[in-house]
């Protein structure tokens, strides 16, 4: 007799360099958000005043996108402050996480507060391990995944560049493709 | 004096073997749908009557997604009349892409149809390279994408597998995350 393969609750990331890693987690939130599933999405990079496409949709149809870093703040003269922000956004998306209100939960951008030190990514999976509820399923984004962070999760695809017209054509990025 | 860069319509593609092709393909629907950009999607191998989260998402916003395959095709026993189901999808798509009534179009697992040879890749070149409005985006997605449409395309993004629990943990797929 076959035995009925599990549920679970998944750690998602996706890493690499090309283009696709929030578009994906979007289309999943849109995916889920078609099944009536509870959705939420932390920006952590994106200012707190953003208004991208996926900030005007998510506004439109009631969804919580929740942009909380001050931009690209790796390049910020503050840098003191950006961290301070940054973990604040760590404590906010706790609080989501643990929770238990959400099927789906997006922490957008999140990889770069592990890769450049802000948060200890050790200390953020053993917090995972402890608080996840078990059939939350976790979707992660970023460039420079920690290796620890790929092995603890479920599911990792790397976006890959094979060709990219920003470079190559000299083409500007542009409204609804891009951002 | 800088040079300001041009704006285009994009010819995308996403494939590779890891998850996150269609997904960032709804991602990019879903911020252009916040920017009231004009956007519809064909399914090529989804089933006609297909209900997933994102055909139940999309018929809540009023986007057009249109099945047209009759499942997975390619193990069907009556293969010619796959063929010609999918050869119809593509006047139809030929038709939208042409009108000038969108601002991005998508071509969900229309690789497929090239990689099986059920349309001439370079037929479809010709077609787009003489017929698609300089400003539309169309977006292809799909495994096997021929080197000829990578090297017409203009931005190429590879999903990669680094890890995947269906495979490896024997976790099924899930609503909402898978489709």
């Amino acid at each position: 007799m076959m035995k009925k393969k599990p549920k679970k609750g998944l750690l998602i990331v996706n890493t690499g360099d090309g283009k696709g890693k929030t578009t994906a987690a979007l289309g999943v939130l849109f995916r889920a958000w078609g099944r009536d599933m509870r959705v939420c999405m932390f920006q952590f990079l994106k200012h707190e005043n953003a208004s991208f496409g996926e900030n005007k949709a998510a506004r439109k149809l009631g969804i919580e996108i929740t942009p909380i870093g001050d931009g690209f703040t790796w390049i910020s003269r503050d840098i003191n402050k950006s961290v301070a922000r940054a973990q604040h956004g760590w404590e906010l998306a706790k609080q989501r996480i643990s929770s238990g209100d959400y099927d789906i939960i997006i922490l957008d951008e999140f990889t770069y507060l592990l890769h450049y030190g802000w948060l200890n990514t050790n200390d953020v999976i053993v917090w995972l391990r402890e608080n996840k509820p078990p059939m939350l399923h976790l979707i992660i984004t970023g460039r420079y995944a920690p290796d620890t962070l790929i092995e603890f999760a479920d599911l990792v695809t790397e976006m890959r560049v094979v060709k990219h017209p920003f470079k190559e054509q000299g083409i500007r990025a542009q409204a609804g493709i891009e951002y």
